[in-house]
């Protein structure tokens, strides 16, 4: 048996994986009666079906560090991994939507607003109420879930410690940038460029792509100069890409990223493009604009062509282009001192000409 | 060196390594700036200071049910699970006390209500959202912490199995308790007097007595029957303690328990008391105070006297009598057949006997 893991089937193998745990716990939770139940089928529905970037990009990494195919018994304990990578994803997704109040999700009811729905017939409070407290229990157990994932990787004694204090951090630093951003929201710290480049690197980049690139170098057995490496390949890629998503919010298609039109100009999201203009003489007509519920479609056009013309719209593309420039750097020395293989550099490579050209 | 813990510096060495750990995340905290230290400080003051309850049971059986006395490196260890258990129960309050929108407990500021207080100079709304927002994370935090505590146990591979396990179905169930006991407070399910009770079970008998008993059990090497054994006294030893909790809400000595008069009447809280009243003709004269946040304390005093009247005092304390005998039929049964030996059955005893005597 063959234990190699093509392309057209590691996606299925990671579906499959997450697919058994949420029907295994579906059946679990059983015992505590129908609500229960209909909690962890929501999540399923919600959780399965994403593309999946943070468990491939893993296992992408960790096939091209292994100098020879991985057997089976290592294919399944990273399938294993990388699925409760998606967990963890999933997890700070729930949390996050339960402090940003947001019922949506790329156009259709978050778990949130599915929730909500399906308690229509009750008074809108306790529906909201209601649906933002499983979210929060759901976000507990998918959390917890993730850590035990780790725990019991099939590894030897120091992968699995090594293992257990990268998810330690990275969860410690998620936090931390969730924290942060939830501060710039509330205005409890001040909106600048350097504190929202920070927040972000820490909000999304740590456990979207450095936790991935290291999780795939332990499981290789790659060096701890290595690792070093890729957390830093990581900081840069993740946050390009996360810079990538503010773009598309403000200039790019809708019919394309599948988001609400200008949501993040409507919810008042500090983000780079808006620390930007709030530098430059342009920021007084787009202030009117930013952080109202009721903006308008049109307002949202005007308020993007003020963003394009103050510059912040090539300002971000530049930093991109910073960012993927150092991940390049980085690759290209860890490859000539001989830190990653040529194949690795090359997988990265592969995942960020991906995000630069980015649509949706 | 002797590794015996007395009573005396059993609850100093488990504050001990509560502030180690408070005071290690504290500093990693200033990496990301003062509003992540400050919620780190925050967590260490409203975290310490409690009575230990859940820790001293667990390592009270443990002593009891070891043969020899602990060696050093059995009591770190015993400690430092004992530490994470603590944690465990102080996540869970945090989510709890963001459910119930709770800004007090025990009649001081919970860290929401010192959060928000710390933020008086801006606007209600975003210094709530911030206070919540901030406890959301800091349980994820401490969850998290709760689950990499014991996957780091110094214990055998098998051990840690067990009690990685055993944590995975307490936080299941505890959650699953947690989200019935939300369905009972937004009237997704009915209040029936079974509901409650399995309600109060899971979500508090099973992290609270089951958990540290079973984990006392599986550091002691004791047998799968033992853990059995324990479960179901862990299950009527906690029901037990949250009735009388219940009962000291409503019936007990404020100056004593230290909570709000009626805090439980105000909230509209589905307890057993509640469950029985429904049954009774009087709850027509009881329900026009039920629920309400604006209850006088004399208005709170006639409600509770119409309790007393329509014998849920007395039902309640006969549950209570139910289970604490339910648990000294179990200890006896477990100590004549060998599952348990005498003095473990005795240390359970002990903590059986506070819980009946309880006044705060």
């Amino acid at each position: 048996m063959s234990g190699t893991v093509t392309e057209e089937d590691l996606g299925t193998r990671i579906e499959e994986a997450l697919r058994h745990r949420f029907s295994e716990r579906s059946a679990a939770a059983e015992k505590y009666g129908a609500e229960f139940v209909g909690l962890w089928r929501a999540a399923a529905q919600h959780a399965l079906g994403g593309k999946l970037v943070r468990p491939r990009l893993l296992i992408d990494l960790l096939q091209s560090l292994s100098p020879s195919p991985l057997s089976e018994r290592e294919t399944a304990c990273a399938i294993d991994v990388a699925a409760h990578v998606e967990l963890l994803h999933f997890a700070f997704l729930l949390h996050d939507d339960v402090i940003d109040g947001d019922l949506t999700r790329r156009r259709g009811p978050n778990l949130i607003g599915a929730l909500v729905a399906a308690h229509a017939d009750t008074h809108v409070e306790p529906a909201l109420h209601w649906a933002r407290s499983s979210a929060i229990l759901l976000g507990d157990m998918l959390l917890s879930s993730a850590v035990l994932g780790f725990a019991r990787a099939d590894v030897s004694a120091d992968a699995r410690e090594r293992l257990l204090s990268l998810l330690e951090q990275t969860i410690f630093e998620t936090v931390a940038g969730e924290h942060a951003d939830v501060a710039l929201s509330d205005g409890v710290i001040a909106p600048d460029l350097r504190t929202i480049l920070a927040t972000s690197t820490y909000k999304t980049a740590t456990y979207s792509f450095v936790l991935p690139l290291r999780a795939a170098a332990v499981l290789a057995g790659s060096s701890p100069a290595a690792e070093e490496q890729l957390s830093e390949i990581g900081r840069h890629l993740g946050l390009a890409y996360q810079l990538q998503d503010d773009l598309l919010s403000v200039f790019g298609d809708p019919g394309q990223h599948g988001k609400d039109a200008y949501s993040d100009l409507r919810e008042g999201k500090e983000t780079a493009i808006i620390a930007y203009a709030r530098m430059t003489a342009h920021w007084e007509s787009i202030e009117v604009h930013f952080g109202r519920s009721e903006l308008t479609v049109s307002e949202g056009s005007e308020a993007r062509d003020r963003l394009r013309a103050c510059g912040a719209e090539s300002f971000v593309l530049g930093l991109i282009h910073e960012h993927l420039d150092a991940v390049s750097t980085a690759l290209a020395a860890a490859e000539s001192d001989g830190t990653l293989p040529a194949a690795a550099a090359q997988t990265i490579r592969a995942h960020a000409s991906r995000v630069e050209g980015r649509r949706r």
